[in-house]
């Protein structure tokens, strides 16, 4: 049985019906990984060892505080040999081709001797079972492909739970070698702010339409995309995306450029057809230099790391705060005596904090 | 002497050298507050009484916590009677005319028979004492108004505090009678953002210059205006002033239009030649007219308490932790920790909460 595909089956997408057999899957993959001293995993992972790899990842995403206990030990004996990658985030609406783009430029990598690690940060996995990268034969070539490693998103209580997940596993796909680490998400909610702040490079793909591409377009998307690529910009839509191309540049062209210098670029291309991928890498690596010699990639990296060290602390904070049952009894009240006008936001917050 | 002279100058902008006369003012002031009831200071406000409405914000704004909880007092006592005005926020850089905008406005408005209340959120003032709305000197015609109400930014520690305190001031101001508030802040930091989410209504001043207006316009502030007015449109700089207007306009047009179906405008007016004027109030009239035709106007403002609500509980839930000073210590030891790649994010964080 081939390696990556078993990785692949323990998480299954909602494109597939749900079987008791993911869920005993996952137990026998627990049971498997306590056998395994924290020493191990950290050797067999820095080798390069898919299954140990997607066994430490399947800890990672456990709610079990052993399990977590072991992942943070594993993970900061990881940490000096992570940070060597690139790391891409993707978004578009559903529709857009995501998956059909990374399977392009996944493959177009690894024809380049790369290592590629494809990871998702999906919002619908905090309500259900992930979704985007779930449907795994939607990458047929790349998921073949012993040079890259498909994960689909992990589930969690919350969006910045999910996240956190997904960054741990970066630190783990970089020290098992992968030099490239594609993020996808879906344009839902606050998932495209959360892998923006975990990423080098942030890719926002788009459709041509008939006209008026700014019209629909989520705020604030366009201020942190570094690039917007036009997608299936082939046969009869070639047009329409040149005009599109047009249109998001000028928009790009409203903002001041940002701190490192880097003006954000249109380009089209068809993830299909193979057309201009070569022309993405190229802009990337374009990027890539120009942030490294200026020293903003590394900068950015520092600043993400604090931003997500405070962002768990204050998350944390909030979540003891508002979990607690009394606290939660009393801000329905306090929020019913807003409502009627019979109290101030200050006064009601003084009173629940004194609870 | 006249009372509205009086009121001003309890608080002194940093345009007037720093005299021991203010302290002690104040001082005197919050002496003679402490002799009124709570159910006088609540009857004197609902009669418009000016001093009373004035020493009742010298409350709101003291640190001492008896005047806070008599603050709070008189504050839910008003609550009934608050919240029958029309809260506008102003925004512009320095230069822009904001002073000679509002006193334009603000006249305009009380030839009309309306009751005007001018504050200010300065988040210089979170350092220092108040800058803008200080120099009182610039707003002759509308400080001797008896219909106008005009007090200068209140100062605190953060700008946040400094934010809280203007918006129970809003709520003393409306009790007292003014059926417009007017906020001014000048663009820096998060003033922006915190006095966007206290009004019903959010105008941008700006100037025109030599074409490419949006260049080096701050983030966000096109999404959050609801009109840009660009100011100082007379004599030589009129055709400057129109081809302002084109690009703004164009500007706004690349958003979706916003949840309370108002597509943003954009005027050119002189304050100081007091020109559309008039037109800047029909805009606004509409807008409320519109907002409160769709119920948009009812529930900003409760998103707005609630907001405020939770952003005063997190904030204080925050400082808590932060300001511990074993907290502080052990921070500042995982953030080098962060930087030479020690630890994670997510470990570092687990291990400050457990402390």
């Amino acid at each position: 049985m081939d390696k990556k595909q078993s990785a692949l089956q323990e998480k299954k997408g909602v494109s597939q019906p749900e079987t008791t057999n993911s869920m005993s899957a996952e137990k026998i993959k627990l049971n498997r990984a306590k056998q395994n001293s924290v020493n191990e995993f950290v050797s067999k992972i820095l080798e390069g060892d898919i299954p140990f790899l997607s066994r430490a990842i399947t800890l990672v995403e456990s709610t079990n505080t052993k399990h977590q206990k072991k992942a943070n030990e594993i993970l900061e004996r990881c940490l000096p040999y992570a940070n060597n990658s690139v790391r891409i985030g993707i978004t578009g609406v559903p529709g857009v081709g995501k998956s059909t783009f990374i399977e392009a430029y996944g493959k177009f990598l690894t024809n380049q001797g790369k290592k590629v690690a494809v990871l998702a940060v999906d919002p619908s996995s905090s309500v259900n079972k992930g979704a985007i990268l779930g449907d795994k034969t939607r990458m047929e070539q790349l998921v073949t492909d012993k040079n890259a490693f498909i994960r689909p998103s992990a589930s969690g209580s919350s969006l910045g739970g999910v996240a956190q997940k997904t960054r741990e596993t970066i630190i783990l796909c970089e020290a098992a070698g992968f030099d490239t680490i594609l993020i996808e998400t879906v344009g839902v909610g606050q998932s495209e702010t959360l892998v923006h702040s975990m990423v080098d490079f942030f890719l926002l793909l788009k459709l041509s339409g008939a006209g008026n591409e700014l019209q629909g377009i989520k705020r604030g998307i366009i201020e942190m995309a570094d690039a917007i690529v036009i997608n299936k910009a082939d046969g009869d839509n070639e047009k329409n995306a040149k005009i599109a191309k047009v249109e998001f540049n000028r928009a790009l062209h409203l903002y001041p450029l940002k701190e490192n210098n880097w003006q954000p670029k249109v380009l089209t291309a068809s993830a299909l057809n193979k057309i201009n991928i070569d022309k993405v890498d190229e802009m990337i690596n374009s990027y890539i230099s120009l942030t490294k010699e200026n020293n903003y990639f590394n900068l950015k990296r520092k600043t993400q790391n604090k931003y997500w060290l405070l962002a768990t602390i204050e998350q944390q904070l909030k979540d003891n705060f508002y979990n607690n049952p009394v606290v939660k009894k009393a801000l329905s009240e306090e929020i019913e005596n807003l409502e009627i006008g019979k109290t101030t936001p200050f006064n009601a917050a003084k009173r629940l904090l004194n609870m």
